[in-house]
């Protein structure tokens, strides 16, 4: 499973948007897994929103992951669901979804980390890690330097979240970032396309050099 | 199954409630059904709070339906799920939740009536029949007389639900439904054990004056 670039398709970003048609583009330029995010419509409208963006997801043969709702997630076949602190519990994720589903866990500290490694996270989002305007609830934030304390005692996959774009991207990876989750630099750009393929290669070349290092 | 009476527990009608106390009363005077409803916490809450009402429910072995969330509902291992014109599709619901389940569906018309026994409804929730204060995207009533429509189109138990009290409850009785939905009557009495036993005996006693006609 890649993180690299981990796209976040947050429905409340830009009302009125074609999200199949950005996650068209986003799938194109390199995104590695689309997260859906809908926190304010009604569920039917968040089911059509899945059902549609899954035929793209299954087209490129990207990892779908639905933002809280494991019923969605179920409703659609996604591949997995991304749950907060304040969401279902991740066990009774797990145990509802079996193993064969990934379920990504919020944690700004070692402390969560730990929680929801027991509970069987596949990955978790750390954030935020800079200041971000796409998440009310999301906090002050943590700093790279969250992911560099989680690192040493987690082994799953960290994605940093929260204010992340072009110019900070390294740092996440530098700090022990796994990958690099995007929702303003992605969805607030006037072409999504061209900013995910750059945010792509600056992921990449982060990582190239820690391996050569 | 009996769904002559038939109550909401809203989390939101009187904050600070101990509603797991709440559920005790009302099975303990005669309940045939309890529903939870949590528009507005995490879920996280819904979840706990799901978890302490299936403990009273399945002493008094009572269904316990939970409003809008399928998650939950598997969450919990409640009896089924309420689901409304804009939440998941039924038909999806039924899917996931299998023949075993109860699933009910709000109509307000012998159309939506139609297709939701079409999609594997068990019940229908049939409102809002009077003005009610506790859901606002209630819309106007529409009388018990959208029950007396239904009625002849429609073999599945019809639950009337709004604004329903002791005053109006045989009403909607009389009209063919089965049974009445209470939130208001019982949550906003200050004696919700006695409320709960006279809204009982008012409907049975509608009920046995219609067998005797």
């Amino acid at each position: 499973m890649d993180y690299d670039l981990y796209v976040v398709i947050d429905e409340d970003y830009r009302p009125g948007l074609d999200l199949a048609q950005l996650t068209h583009a986003v799938a194109e330029n390199g995104a590695s897994v689309i997260q859906l995010r809908c926190k304010h419509s009604c569920d039917q409208r968040f089911y059509d929103l899945a059902l549609s963006l899954r035929q793209v997801t299954l087209c490129y043969r990207l990892p779908l992951i639905i933002n809280d709702r494991l019923d969605i997630a179920l409703a659609v076949d996604a591949d997995g669901v991304h749950l907060g602190q304040e969401d279902l519990p991740a066990s009774v994720a797990r145990r509802i979804l079996g193993e064969g589903k990934i379920i990504g866990v919020s944690a700004a500290t070692p402390e969560e980390a730990r929680l929801a490694a027991e509970a069987g996270a596949s990955y978790l989002g750390v954030g935020a890690i800079f200041a971000t305007g796409t998440k009310s609830d999301a906090g002050d934030p943590i700093g790279p330097e969250a992911i560099s304390a989680i690192r040493p005692v987690c082994s799953l996959p960290l994605v940093g979240i929260g204010g992340i774009a072009l110019a900070n991207a390294a740092s996440v990876i530098r700090a022990g970032g796994d990958g690099v989750a995007i929702v303003s630099a992605i969805m607030g750009s006037d072409d999504p396309a061209s900013a995910t393929a750059a945010l792509l290669r600056t992921v990449k070349a982060a990582k190239s050099e820690l391996l050569v290092r």
